[in-house]
């Protein structure tokens, strides 16, 4: 028996990296080490001083080295592999995290004069300050009919590419002037590792306005948008992108030895978190929803045609797996708002109870929110607490709940506000739906889904669809960032040819499926038709009290 | 000087009895006392027993004496006031509380054979299980024309006399046939503290369809509603009732020995909690708004003519002053909704501060809740925790909160549910106020406005309206049931002929009033027509989501 190979994934998320080992044949993940960004996510001051405006939200790229330098070592050793036996080397990041650099690829603001310059750092996907050029974009991609409006759904997000470098024309065109390049942090890593500057599709696709075949939008699209940006591919992105899997290089001696890994080592072409974990969770067809679920959720899917569904963020061509279309859409709050619900809903009786059975306080909410039936709360709520990714496309939209009474509950809140985000799925799964795109089953992987079974059986029976689980749940984004990194190396280098080859070797999911139980299905149904009363009552127009009541509230905050 | 004459008012609360000693010459409460009645409200299962469904409360008639033998020698006591100079006794009662009892006053529910019955039990006004007889009664009153529909602003509630003793028609026939009252706990106290069954036209009229001059509506209506209920006015009521401040009689040789009263001390005719209030709090003509402020609010108003308003509870020639026309409306849940938030929605850092600054927590909140600006919470509700009394009349809607985000903190919900049930009072102004009756300033009195200085200017900074409050505060019913015992005893008793010339003398308002700001009335004219929107809305039929949430929860829950 040959000796086993491994590849490595490393995962740059929001707050820290991680870096696993995984075994080629067949996918087990040896080690997994995470280390957390020193300066974490930027969203109040620079390091360097200045105070950050509201909706800023910035990252520090020297941490995605230090974190690398740091994470890929100890993970090796926790493995006990060698690095020699390792094959590839595959990344994945979040998206749109772009930053501006000079040609040899260091970034501005690594730079003295630009070090105390908010737009010289990298743009984390959370930014939201992009707002006003986001609404320019929109407005001049409507008015001249751009293809990318189709894209993604018909609104191009303030969270992407071109928000955020138009940000920087209208409010720093010193810093526009300066940067050589703006690019995605997701490629600036693998051109730290490999020496070379090879952008990869998947960002530039679905965050960046880049068609299959097409290319970018034309000039006078760029010059519409500013004067300034007429020629701004040319100058500061270029035209090639490379195919996922893709090789980009070898990784320099430089990286070898801090990382311990063998020089030349391939490393793959940068990757998107959600979009690689779709492969990690066995799926390269259609018919199956991968739903990552975290804070957010991502809903990533795959079909063999290109069809507009409302309120997409995507629908991308090769985005996701080579040959087929791949689809992305998400909510903008899951985890975070339970987690804001336990910071600020939890009452004193479930804290009592908690220390009584000596349990955390969140098994005994789940515990109580358990023993209720489907509609027994007499509550429903629109999960809006951060805005509507999908379908609405709106982040002024807000959380709401109907049916308080004296009676109610903690754990009947709590149950009603897992059945909303659940509702929230639903109706993306129904958008898909209405377009002739079906989604037969569901795969969950993400932190959500291991800590909450109730969570994962009110999914299945609001959905009516089986949810089977990614094996692993949580690092499901690095060992697809893994898996990539076996494609680089290819057959002949040990690894795999293709992403569906490597699919079928490393990736799995558990034995445990949620199955949606008839009776609450049937109850969910009922539900369902009044939350999308409601969703429409609120979120398409007839009563725009969120806005007004958001509006109201900037007035009176400032 | 003559030597000071007092007057007692025995105060019959939700969940205890209060009795008051006051000086004739001047109201000055000189010791008050409060019982709780021993089986408190009796909602999930009989002293005897058997569990009770969801929406029902009860009561023990026999906590009604419990307490007054106990408070009424305690208040004696404390103010040193001996038996022989109380010159009158006036009560007041919750409404509609009514009972069934034999002919000899003995309650159903005292006798062995029904102990165990639910129905012969008091049913207190907030038992709320009788909702498909009322909706008989506004069927048939509507189908019919019947004048009753007017005077309670077009729909008769759920909690009145009539709802309630169909019920025990509907669901127990052997409690219905085995009564020979059906009698308000009002009247049936005043029956057992003097001998005499003597019905007052304050319950007769607001809650049991009795007009003056006209009496009950016809034996074809009472068939129409159940045959067995054809002659129910001969058989469990009667037609005679007698008005405000009128002598019953005098106390009994058994009950002056209870109290240490002395027997045969004229005993005023049985009234209403909120009634009694009016002129205790100074207010004897039109152009007051009283809301008595408690777990919930009862809005009183005088005016000079008959005139149907959306949604009162009532609108009675003599109701509450003589001469007057008296008008009812009402929030079924005020103080109870933030006193159900401080049990189910106060977070540990609440908590944590009051630790801290060594200070309630409530008081923690209320500082963080007047820190913020009106709409600065980007927070809406809708005040229906226990559904909407006026001008909706509708018991199955529920409370709403829209705005909610992933930065919404504690003191923001709490503020903004203070500010829902201020709209709540200003929807009931308005609703005068589109008919022409004027409400130009309120006057406040119960427990709420002690409480709560934030409550207080949010209520007129909403309404746009001065607020005064009554002296003394939070015992002003039972001050009010003094009066009308000073007017049961007449000037030639040592008290005083009308509850105009008693009003004069006994009752005051502090001079602290709460005036709007105009700014803040500016905001919240912005956010009363959101609350508008919303409450139209929901409450009007465009989307009946609560009332369906509402059946589906009964359906889950049985």
């Amino acid at each position: 028996m040959a000796k086993d190979k491994f590849a490595l994934g490393i995962d740059y998320g929001t707050e820290s990296g991680r870096a696993v080992v995984v075994r080629v044949r067949d996918g087990k993940v040896l080690a997994s080490h995470v280390v957390p960004y020193p300066d974490g996510v930027i969203d109040e001051k620079l390091p360097a001083g200045p105070k950050l405006e509201p909706d800023w939200a910035l990252q520090n790229p020297q941490d995605y080295l230090t974190v690398t330098a740091k994470a890929v070592p100890m993970a090796l050793k926790a493995a006990g592999v060698k690095g020699e036996d390792v094959v590839g080397i595959g990344t994945d990041f979040t998206a749109s995290s772009p930053l501006p650099t000079k040609t040899d690829g260091t970034p501005l603001c690594a730079l003295p004069q630009f070090r105390k310059h908010p737009h010289a750092w990298v743009k984390l996907w959370k930014h939201h300050a992009a707002q006003p050029e986001a609404n320019r974009i929109n407005e001049i991609g409507r008015a001249r009919n751009e293809e990318f409006i189709r894209i993604y759904g018909g609104k191009y997000s303030s969270e992407w590419f071109f928000s955020k470098l138009l940000q920087v024309v209208d409010e720093a065109p010193a810093v526009y002037d300066a940067m050589d390049q703006f690019i995605e942090a997701a490629d600036w890593i693998v051109w730290q590792l490999t020496g070379e500057e090879k952008r990869n599709t998947c960002t530039a696709s679905y965050k960046g306005m880049w068609v299959k075949g097409a290319g970018f939008p034309s000039k006078e699209f760029f010059r519409a948008l500013d004067p300034r940006m007429e020629n701004v591919i040319e100058e500061k992105i270029g035209n090639d992108f490379y195919p996922l899997g893709a090789k980009a290089g070898g990784l320099t001696a430089e990286w070898a030895k801090k990382t311990g890994l063998k020089e030349g080592t391939p490393v793959s072409i940068g990757n998107v978190d959600a979009h690689v974990a779709v492969p990690a969770c066995t799926v390269t067809e259609p018919g199956s929803l991968v739903m990552i679920m975290g804070t957010s959720i991502c809903h990533m899917l795959l079909g063999t045609r290109k069809q507009m569904v409302e309120g997409m963020c995507g629908t991308v061509e090769d985005g996701i797996v080579p040959g087929l279309w791949g689809y992305e859409a998400g909510q903008s709050a899951v985890g975070d708002i339970f987690a804001w619900f336990f910071e600020h809903g939890i009452p004193d009786y479930i804290h009592q109870q908690a220390r009584k059975e000596k349990k955390p306080f969140a098994a005994v909410l789940e515990k109580r929110a358990a023993a209720l039936k489907p509609g027994e709360s007499g509550l429903l709520a629109l999960d809006w607490w951060n805005g509507n990714r999908s379908i609405l496309v709106d982040v002024d939209l807000t959380g709401t709940m109907v049916g308080l009474t004296l009676a109610t509950r903690a754990e009947e809140i709590y149950r009603a506000l897992i059945e909303a985000t659940a509702f929230g799925t639903r109706t993306i799964i129904e958008a898909f739906d209405s377009k002739g795109i079906q989604v037969e089953h569901l795969v969950a992987c993400g932190g959500l889904p291991e800590k909450n079974q109730l969570l994962m059986q009110i999914y299945a029976d609001v959905t009516g669809r089986d949810i089977k689980l990614a094996d692993p749940l949580q690092t499901c984004s690095a060992l697809g960032a893994a898996m990539h990194g076996a494609v680089a190396a290819g057959a002949a280098g040990g690894g795999y040819d293709t992403i569906v080859g490597a699919a079928k070797h490393m990736a799995k999911v558990q034995k445990l499926t949620y199955k949606p139980r008839k009776e609450a299905h049937e109850i969910y149904n009922r539900l369902f038709k009044e939350y999308t009363a409601l969703h429409n009552y609120f979120g398409r127009g007839a009563n725009d009290v969120m806005k007004r009541l958001k509006s109201l509230k900037r007035e009176q905050s400032s």
